[in-house]
C-alpha cells in the first residue's frame, strides 16, 4: 500500500463516509476506479450540485430546497397546534412515513452528548422555544430512547414547561408482532407499568 | 420526498455506490449535507484526482501509480517462476497481507458469469495466456470457491494445459480454529477427501 500512495489517499477519503464498513472501503474503492473519468466527475458534480441546492429551513431545521423554501412550514394544511420534535432528519421521515401526523415538526440536529461535546447550544432549542407562541398545543417528543435521547427529553420538557404547552412522548411498549418471551425486560416493564384499560 | 429533489437526486448518486446498506444511504447524504461546501469540494477533489493517478498494469491488471508503473512486476526481487491468479485486486491484498508469497500476480478482474454477461473476453484470460512464456513454471489459481469461480479455474486450467505448465489451486480443508462440529459438510467431507500424510 506505501507504495500507492493515490490509492490510499482515495481509501483515505472513503473512510471518513459514515456507514461504510473496514472491509467495503476497498470495493468501493474499487467501485470509482472501474468508473470512467466522466462518470466519475458526473457523480462529484451531481453529489455538489444537490447539496448545495438544499438548506436547514430556519424555523424547523427540517432539510429544504434553497429554491422553493420548507416543506412543511409553507404548507397551510398542516395543524400548527401539533409540534413534534425529532433528533433528526430521518426519523422525521419515519413518522411522515407512517402517514398519521399532520401536525409540525422541528429537527433538534441531535442529542445531548456531553462525551461529543454537544451541548444545549448546539442543538435547535432555543428556535424551538421561539416557536411556542399561543398557536402550539402540544409538543411531541419523539427523541429515541437512550441515555441521551432521555436527558434531551427531560430538558425539553423542563424547559418548555413554563410557556404551558402540553408535552407529550411516544407510547413505549410491546411493538407490533413480538411475541412475549422474545420481548426483553426493560420493554415488559414499560408495558406493564403504562398499561391500558383495554 | 417529491418536493425536495435536489435531495432525491443526491440519495439517487449515493444508490449506486456498492455496500452501502440502503437505511444508510439517508444518513450518508445527511453527512454530506453538514459538510461545509469547501469540505464537500475537497472530497470530490481528492476523489477525482487519486482515482486519475491510478491505473491498471498493462501487464498483471492489478492497480499501479500512473507516475511510478507496477508495484509487482518492476520488482526484481520478486519469483517470476510462480504466478498467482486472482479476481480481483481485494484478493491480491489478502494473500499479499499473509507475507508468505513472494510470486508474481494475475489479476482477472472478475470471473465467468454468463447471467451479468461476463464472458472469457471480459476477462484479462489473453494476458495470462501471453504471460506463460518459459518463465513460469507455477500458475496459482486462488480463485474463490463459487459455481462461477469454479467454472473460471476450470477454463484457466484447460486453457493452460498445452503451454505445459503445472497448474495448482489452493488448498481445501478445515480453517484454522474451527470446531469439528461446527464446520459444514462440504468442508468436512473436502478435507476428509484431500487427508495428507501427518
Amino acid at each position: 500500500m506505501e507504495e500507492l500512495p493515490s490509492l490510499q489517499r482515495l481509501i483515505r477519503q472513503l473512510q471518513r463516509l459514515p456507514y461504510l464498513a473496514s472491509k467495503n472501503v476497498y470495493r468501493v474503492a474499487q467501485h470509482f476506479l472501474e468508473l470512467s473519468e466522466s462518470q466519475r466527475e458526473d457523480f462529484c458534480r451531481i453529489l455538489l450540485d444537490s447539496c448545495n441546492g438544499l438548506c436547514r429551513c430556519p424555523v424547523c431545521w427540517a432539510w429544504s430546497e434553497k429554491s422553493s423554501g420548507c416543506m412543511f412550514c409553507n404548507v397551510s394544511r398542516r395543524d400548527a397546534s401539533l409540534l413534534c420534535v425529532v433528533e433528526s432528519w430521518h426519523d422525521l421521515q419515519a413518522i411522515e412515513q407512517t402517514g398519521v401526523f399532520k401536525g409540525m415538526y422541528h429537527v433538534l440536529g441531535g442529542v445531548l452528548s456531553p462525551l461529543d461535546g454537544i451541548g444545549p447550544d448546539d442543538l435547535s432549542i432555543e428556535q424551538l422555544k421561539k416557536r411556542i407562541d399561543g398557536s402550539v398545543k402540544e409538543v411531541i417528543l419523539a427523541i429515541n430512547q437512550s441515555p441521551e435521547g432521555d436527558a434531551t427529553s427531560a430538558l425539553l420538557a423542563r424547559s418548555l414547561k413554563s410557556s404551558g404547552v402540553v408535552v407529550t412522548c411516544l407510547a413505549r411498549g410491546l411493538p407490533v408482532g413480538i411475541a412475549l418471551e422474545y420481548s426483553d425486560r426493560l420493554t415488559l416493564n414499560k408495558a406493564l407499568l403504562d398499561r391500558r384499560i383495554f
